[in-house]
């Protein structure tokens, strides 16, 4: 579906409320409607995930959502929770949010670049911010504001639930010394990583999470990425690969998000409306934690107990791939208006907040070696 | 107050919502009490603040926790907001809160040191974690129970909300090229910090924050800490100092708390309980989300506007300032059986997630030099 059938369709959605809602494509300023008064009516909504139900860390990051919102709402705001495929496939769950056949759904932004690149800069692009800074942009660099107005024409609110924090570079057969060993590299990386390794003579291929297991054993492809140390050490991969790489510069903070429809959102008390978009907010810090906690505890079970060799990126290999990736990323401000502003914004961010963590994060964390 | 008075004064708290109260000081295990079903019943409380009222960051985030859990709670709970010294003086903060003269507080636990020295584990020590490892440690790294468990016969809950991240190292009238120039500079620098400045041949001093400006600038002191670009581009300390230094190695990211008094909380229904204690989990996340933002943009302002001379400690320096500061911090746990057990907690917790950092925030933040 096109992105002006949704504008079509959808009158004035309300925006997190008591905000001023940002124009939509159409162009038309609006006004957020902030929903009524609490009441003691109930409300029961349905949640659709691109993740297996249970999905350790971003699946049980969901059941814990819906907990919360629960709880807060004394039980008047009620959320069934669904896996990828059990009432829509992973990759549908834009559109049926979207439409109204679930109310929420939980993902993460570069799935639905079909509807437009830019949506990708919410999620994480290579050599992007990490989950700290992607806060920052987000919650006090006016990066919220262009998300919004990106979703507001497909009738979807979009607040960020949930972070991985820096990913890892993946799990490799082939050992990557020099630029010229990323040529010809068979490797499962999708999006613009994998731009930036086609564009370095490598062949990106796209494998469902299934087959990448087998894939890289039989040989078919040299190298994966996937997640970092916790969901790994889950999936087996160690079992398949002979290095595992650090950093995952193609990932380094991924945000994920909730996106909930705006005619059901706006159909809440304004108490209802705070719980919702305030539940995400606890739960954006909430999974981060996780992540760094689970991580480090996995990544010591791998290298103790299944002797998995750790390898860094060489300098120069990480040179070519930014320089490459920065490429591949400001040409995404080319598609159009839009895109501009949301790279415009972001690429200041990052210019700046990159100084700034510098001589903090940088330095401290240097401090340590 | 001694701390065993408290534990006569208060019977069984109730902690987190949904969370089985640890042991007190005293030994026994108390279920918590979960309060009751929602109700209209409306409540008025106070928050009792150890920042003057609007302080940038610190006071205007208490000012977004009560607007957040008004619109949360359809206007149920009711806070009342008191900067420091305007109900109590910002130290008797935990007292107040403590007492039930004020259901809330917000603060550090760094202040309270004179109650129990292991609070400083709470709030943050020299080469201890960054904000998003804190984060980690709280929620999923054993940190949060220990902290109930500490403050719990105080009668308090102890609840994150808010962080610095990184601070700088300070403002400095001599130049600090060697370990050397450390011996006989004299540094407003408390606490821990202090502690480490002493042992290395320095002069710690302590000021209140309204005389630093003019014994910086009449020679009275060498060198001050502060907070981090945001904070003191406001205070002006540029204005008295030659060079500000980084990192800020004695609070890598030091971690605002509320606490609430345990019985105030216990009456308030669960649906409250809930809104309260998450209402904090999201500005905590919000303020680290604006000093990264605003923090950035003062430093540039600094550099650029008011051609401020960046510095960086030099890393001989640093590697003492480590070195004294582990062992000064290691000391805390000969205090009593629970600052054992939270330092060899804090302890084993950095290790790890030193080695997962090392590899993930650290490398990638390294690609960016």
């Amino acid at each position: 579906m096109k992105r002006r059938d949704f504008v079509k369709k959808l009158g004035a959605g309300a925006l997190v409320a008591g905000s001023v809602a940002t124009a939509g494509c159409s162009g038309q300023q609006q006004v957020a409607k902030s929903g009524g008064a609490s009441s003691a009516k109930s409300y029961r909504w349905k949640i659709v995930t691109t993740w297996p139900k249970n999905f350790p860390g971003m699946g049980t990051a969901v059941n814990k959502l819906v907990a919360l919102i629960d709880q807060m709402s004394a039980g008047r705001l009620k959320i069934d929770v669904f896996g990828a495929g059990e009432l829509v496939p992973a990759f549908e769950v834009f559109d049926a949010v979207s439409s109204g056949t679930a109310e929420m759904g939980h993902g993460a932004a570069y799935y639905w670049k079909g509807k437009s690149e830019a949506a990708q800069f919410f999620s994480t692009v290579p050599f992007g911010l990490t989950a700290q800074e992607m806060n920052a942009w987000l919650y006090y660099g006016g990066g919220m504001e262009l998300w919004q107005e990106l979703y507001q024409p497909f009738g979807l609110i979009p607040v960020a639930a949930g972070n991985t924090g820096v990913q890892m570079g993946g799990w490799f057969n082939k050992e990557i010394n020099s630029p010229a060993d990323l040529e010809g590299l068979k490797m499962r990386i999708p999006g613009l990583g994998g731009e930036v390794l086609r564009r370095l003579g490598g062949t990106p291929v796209n494998l469902p999470g299934g087959e990448i297991f087998t894939s890289l054993q039989s040989g078919t492809i040299d190298a994966t990425e996937w997640v970092g140390p916790y969901n790994d050490l889950a999936f087996g991969l160690h079992k398949a690969a002979k290095y595992y790489y650090s950093p995952g510069w193609h990932e380094p903070g991924t945000t994920l998000e909730c996106i909930i429809n705006q005619k059901a959102f706006a159909e809440l008390p304004a108490d209802l409306q705070a719980i919702v978009t305030n539940a995400c907010k606890a739960i954006n810090v909430d999974l981060l934690s996780e992540f760094t906690a689970r991580n480090n505890a996995a990544l010591h079970k791998l290298l103790t107990e299944h002797k998995v060799e750790l390898r860094s990126f060489p300098e120069d290999v990480l040179k070519e791939l930014r320089r490459v990736a920065d490429k591949v990323v400001a040409e995404l401000a080319d598609r159009d208006p839009m895109a501009k502003r949301i790279f415009t914004s972001f690429h200041k961010f990052r210019e700046q907040v990159a100084a700034w963590d510098n001589i903090s994060e940088r330095a401290y964390l240097n401090t340590r070696i």
